[in-house]
């Protein structure tokens, strides 16, 4: 039995049923698909949708769930496709997620090439990771140029994240991903140094310092162009607590002259494209609850790298249920945010900080901005932790940014403060960013009492952040909650622990079941 | 200023405004959600949508991309949610994916409640995993319970996996692993032993040697409960080609049934609920082909063991492109394999083979078919090696389950296949599951010839794969491809490489064009 002819057995038979239609050199013009809204908010991940029996999706040979290439128009974006027997799509028709949507700036109707995506190579270095090896700052900028791309799915993105977590840390791959990362999107430049800056690394509710630090250190003088988060998983971000105050959504040219006029801003860093590859990646690593010091060094310091700071300091609260939870950790953390800002020639100062309870009295958009502005207004019952805690950060930044000698600057913080440029500053800041408004009030509020009396001994701030978020923050901007209660004191049974603010009642009645349910939110320990 | 007075300012104005209704025990009863099916494939994610301004995710809090649970009727399902602001759901309706319909088994309109789920408590053992921490027993068991229930996201479960890709395998943990996977599914027994099974190592297209195997064997009079997995990835899984002959859509009464008569069977595994937790790990290990050790026992060992196997012989396919690259990266396998087998009392034997090129001519399920057929019919136009193949594994079966003498069980295979007794076994068991039929023929084939003149020096088996699934494979059964060359052959000008066979014009298409911007697929040196 030959093999050779074994082997052609069926190709004589093929030859004569041999299919003569010329194939095309792109099946996908042949059947051009229609854009359809579908409306679907999907927190940028790309989705897409098309009808089982569409006739691209057949001929390309799509599977449900594979990755696809849509293309209209010069622009094109990257999407996972689902495939739907309803009639929620016709045949002819993608129907789109509003991210795609966005993405490829498409009207009802436009015609959409969908095909399957280049190979993304750069998984195969992903891989290399993932056994073991070092990468080089050459592949660690492929990997991030096609992760801004859009080109990693997020489970992707979840290996590449885990890879980082699994191993030990080396300094060299962390100052070539810190690059990576400012290199993949825009930089700011400004005249003159020293730019000042400050970033707090989260896990603690509240700590709502950022607007009062910014307010001193530019009344002091220094240039300090701000650009702060949104909440990802906290009750709110500075940006969503200064937005009740003040337009935040600016972009590059007003926040410049902003700078110019104030010496400094509080703007949303969202709406300017600094190291777009953190904002990527801490939505994944935040649904794992990963934090490598690899990229937590490299998502801090890029953003600071890109945005054109020379000196930084770092707010580092450390308690049992903050992201740092050990002095040791803190320490650890700061010495390798150290290392690398030295290799971009960036001075970098940390401070430790109490982090075992919330920093002020609200927790909330609204609520945190009226304890900013009760501290800035000299309000006699402002927060004290809030007042001091800005302080100590001011007078550090102003020492670091050269504005005052060594072991002057929380006296001059102070003094600023006080004397009430602070808050002139700031109100300047914010007439500049376009008006003052006062914060929001709740319609809605609702008290919680202790049940007994004693000691409070404990609070979770990640419970009592989640109380705050079912109470509706930070979607609702006066929602959330006041906390009338510090760690340590007396408490009374009957005596107001916390109050509740909604702006619906369906809101502030899970806040309300939640917190019940949970104990462990206050501890108040009989005694 | 005093603290505890500052800290109540509010308190007092918020017990004025106090929101007088009593919360109820449970929002969403408050507002129920109908099921709309939506009728969208999603290969097995869960995932949900509501209406932005459905109240029940307004006032529970959701969050687009919210993890949330369902249920109704006594039966609940976790899902991922989107928000969606056009009319493919109403306010009061949450569109559901397939795979969500089907858990829940709800009609359209039933009555569903959506909540936050349960904390996934068990990730932080998968989190202490990432940090370098070895799991035990018990701590493995919860992970993989939690997968099976399908708490787990594709995220988490890529967490999960690169985990343990990272870092070095310790015998213990794929031990205590596979038991993991053993127990969160159904185990098989049947009476008296040994129960003979095979399993092939993948990345080898084609390579159909299993339903030949399993008649040999059979016919020999040993038990052979076989179940097999359909393709994930590849053009055909060996379900897949044997479906085109006979059903494989077997409860287990029905494959008890089977093999009581016949000594064996072919079944699908999917419709036995083995080890489910590997075929959950599998989708996502596939989609970042990473592959550890560990899991490839575990998910090897966990599928035999359950089907209540008590020797296996283990195909190890070593080749470039095969999923074995080399002999040492095989050895080590095995040891694994040998090492954890152990501790279940199961005897396994590796045995490896060429996997340079693919097993047989066809690739795709009914054309995979065909070349079984020739081999148990002995045609004359049979592909050797397939025979060949078939008869080295079923020798080592034969004599793994003690059958025949260690060295002679090659020869009586040889024998039982030749006397056609292979045959008879084979068709008593297409017979015995439901009854056999021809595969199918494409009615359309193209032949793509060497362009060259040379000798055939490498077939990349992946690219070859996505060939013959451009082509329609697995999902149209008579589509593939033919190849009719192999590793070394002398090519002339014009000589046919290979057929294309396809249920579409479009897709015939796909792969032609594929395969002409790939020359890697088939590369032809000229000499």
């Amino acid at each position: 039995m030959g093999r050779a002819r074994a082997r052609t057995r069926r190709a004589g038979r093929a030859a004569v049923n041999h299919h003569p239609a010329t194939p095309a050199r792109n099946g996908s013009t042949l059947h051009p698909l229609r854009a359809k809204r579908l409306g679907i908010e999907t927190q940028h991940e790309p989705i897409v949708f098309t009808h089982a029996d569409c006739p691209v999706a057949r001929s390309e040979g799509f599977a449900a769930r594979a990755q696809v290439q849509l293309s209209a128009g010069g622009r094109s974006a990257l999407a996972t496709l689902y495939q739907v027997s309803s009639d929620i799509v016709a045949v002819d028709e993608v129907g789109l997620s509003e991210t795609v949507w966005h993405r490829l700036g498409v009207s009802e109707g436009t015609v959409i090439k969908v095909r399957h995506p280049q190979p993304l190579d750069s998984m195969s270095f992903v891989r290399a990771k993932v056994y073991g090896h070092r990468l080089d700052a050459e592949r660690l900028g492929t990997i991030i140029k096609d992760v801004v791309a859009e080109r990693y799915s997020d489970v992707q993105l979840a290996a590449f994240i885990t890879a980082f977590s699994s191993q030990p840390v080396q300094l060299a791959e962390m100052v070539a991903l810190t690059r990576a990362m400012v290199e993949a999107g825009d930089r700011l430049t400004w005249p003159g140094t020293p730019i000042v800056d400050k970033h707090s690394v989260g896990g603690l509710p509240a700590n709502r310092t950022t607007p009062i630090v910014v307010a001193i250190v530019a009344a002091a003088g220094l240039v300090i162009p701000k650009t702060s988060s949104r909440a990802i998983t906290s009750p709110a971000g500075t940006a969503d607590a200064m937005e009740t105050m003040t337009p935040v959504d600016l972009d590059i040219p007003a926040m410049r002259r902003v700078v110019e006029r104030e010496g400094g801003c509080v703007v949303w860093g969202g709406s300017v494209r600094l190291s777009p590859a953190d904002d990527i990646l801490i939505r994944v690593e935040r649904a794992l609850d990963l934090d490598s010091p690899a990229q937590l060094v490299a998502s801090v310091l890029s953003k600071k790298i890109a945005a054109g700071s020379t000196h930084v300091l770092l707010d580092l609260p450390v308690g049992p249920t903050a992201k740092l939870r050990t002095a040791e950790e803190a320490a650890e953390l700061s010495a390798h945010l150290q290392a690398v800002a030295a290799a971009f020639n960036l001075k970098v100062r940390p401070l430790l900080g109490d982090g075992s309870q919330p920093v002020g009295i609200g927790l909330g958009p609204a609520l945190e901005a009226r304890d900013v502005l009760a501290v800035l207004r000299r309000d006699r019952e402002a927060p004290e932790d809030l007042r001091s805690r800005a302080v100590r950060l001011a007078g550090a930044l102003l020492e670091l940014g050269g504005a005052v000698a060594e072991g002057g600057g929380e006296a001059v913080a102070a003094e600023i403060l006080a004397d009430g440029r602070a808050l002139t500053k700031f109100m300047g800041i914010c007439e500049a960013q376009g008006g003052f408004r006062e914060p929001p009030i709740a319609p809605l509020q609702h008290v919680i009492q202790s049940p007994v009396s004693g000691l409070l001994s404990g609070i979770d701030n990640r419970l009592l952040a989640r109380v705050a978020k079912l109470a509706g923050a930070p979607r609702s901007p006066s929602a959330g909650l006041e906390l009338h209660v510090k760690l340590g004191d007396r408490v009374e049974r009957g005596q107001p622990l916390m109050t509740l603010h909604g702006e619906s009642p369906g809101e502030l009645e899970y806040a309300w079941d939640f917190a019940k349910a949970n104990p462990g939110v206050l501890q108040v320990s009989p005694r």
